[in-house]
């Protein structure tokens, strides 16, 4: 692994070496190594590009990291990897894809996971999209996952994407079983002339259900984004989607949530936000000392921590 | 004017004789008695159905009610309605539709009203919507209200529907401008197996524009109702959106607001939440004396007014 690979690396998985535990790791469309353990078997699919992971039931405490990193200009790739979780799981799932451009074509990772939880197993899954390069190219991610949860299941999942990304168009989905929870924490800032696009479904599908949506946002310079949170309450649930945006520069901010209550005994909340930095924390922050590139800046870490 | 006709009026304009001022009313169709004053002028459509109210600029204190009632089954209309308001104004307009139908044939009155509001005027506008009637023709409302508020121009609408009409799809639009604000509260309570469709666009024009939308609905039995709340600003601007709904029964409600900052300046906020009544609510109500039945009047009348 050269330099170059072992920085997107870090930088998506927070990895200074190989990690501990199963692992898959994708290099340019090809293989860059990969380990399972007693409990997780990872199998490449054989009728199209990407990998099922199998993790035995009742397994805890362990993990399994798929980086994705690109390093070509131009390639453009389309994968799906299927997550099998036996019942009575603990785990946590790093995915997450790094995007080095230095020439002119477009580099693009299209990914879909599909997580199958088995009852009352945990998942936490984070996710995170980071782009670099010197190159005119773009650095596009169209991310979408889909998550079923069996009873007294649950996924925590964050995603993260903090600048460099020139498009992307998000999609998630979470079905929640009988007395089983998804949350979503997003995080997301473009700048320059980004796009982003956040479409999200969370069906509440049994009793006991219980969904959240904290969805926190930057658009600075002439960058976009667009957010769709759906909830959907089909049985006796609880659901609460949280979206706040700082808008800055000449952005541009669009948030459609959509709650639906199907049940009487759904109890669903939606609450959002879009405002500029408020002036009296920057001048707070400015009496201490701090330019006001350094407060903003401070501000924005803040919210987006 | 008899008995029945005297009840709608009550209903929907809180009338029990002529208004004092200008007014217009509207029975089975055709004229039911007008009255101008000297500020304010009602003349009757040329080429379509419907009027056109004049309010001289500098009019303050005044009210125009333009009442429509319906007590033929079968009878179906739509009617446009225009009203200039002059600058300075500080006026009440108070519409309303009250349909008794006691045939087998649909009842329907859809009412275009469009306002101009001119340069600091105030306007202050209800509109009462109510149904009744022992026959099995429906009794439906279809209202658009379109409002463009000029430079420091305000108006403040209340609309309130509260059983007895089958089916309803309002749309309301609000263009506000420079230091203008446009406020709505909408009450709405369905039963049985009515539907309801309330599609609002409330657009932030200028600097300092200001916007509130405030909805509280109940929905009980099989009703179903939809929420279209939308809030665009297009300038320095602060924008609130709040939507309460209680649901009953087997109701289903979905609400799927629109916040869209198109200028970094813009400053907007949502908030909505769909539930059912809460239990220790109840309780409390309950250990007072009350019947079950009777401590839910009593939290939806509170909820409502």
């Amino acid at each position: 692994m050269d330099k170059l690979e072992a920085k997107l690396l870090k930088e998506i998985a927070d990895l200074d070496s190989l990690p501990v535990g199963a692992y898959n790791i994708r290099k340019n469309g090809g293989a860059g190594g990969r380990n399972n353990t007693a409990h997780i078997v990872i199998d490449t699919k054989t009728d199209k590009s990407g990998i099922d992971i199998h993790i035995a039931p009742g397994t805890k405490h362990e993990s399994v990291h798929i980086p994705v990193i690109i390093t070509e200009t131009g390639l453009t790739e389309l994968v799906y990897n299927d997550f099998y979780i036996g019942e009575d799981c603990d785990v946590d799932i790093v995915a997450g894809c790094g995007i080095h451009n230095g020439g002119c074509d477009t580099s693009q990772h299209d990914g879909v996971h599909t997580f199958h939880v088995g009852k009352n197993a945990k998942v936490r899954y984070y996710e995170k999209h980071y782009g670099e390069g010197e190159g005119t190219g773009k650095r596009i991610f169209n991310p979408q996952t889909i998550a079923y949860l069996e009873e007294g299941a649950s996924i925590h999942m964050e995603t993260t994407q903090i600048r460099g990304v020139d498009s992307t168009k998000r999609y998630t989905k979470i079905v929640v079983g009988p007395g089983g929870e998804g949350t979503i924490t997003e995080k997301l800032l473009t700048d320059g002339a980004q796009v982003a696009e956040s479409e999200m479904d969370i069906v509440l599908a049994g009793d006991g259900a219980s969904g959240r949506v904290i969805s926190r946002s930057v658009a600075q310079d002439e960058s976009q984004q667009i957010f769709y949170p759906r909830m959907i309450g089909e049985a006796k649930c609880f659901g609460h989607v949280q979206c706040d945006s700082i808008i800055m520069g000449n952005a541009k901010i669009k948030s459609i949530p959509a709650i639906t209550a199907e049940c009487p005994d759904a109890q669903l909340i939606h609450e959002a936000a879009i405002g500029r930095i408020a002036g009296d924390q920057l001048m707070k922050l400015m009496t201490l000392g701090l330019t006001e590139e350094e407060a903003e800046e401070r501000i924005l870490n803040g919210f987006l921590q």
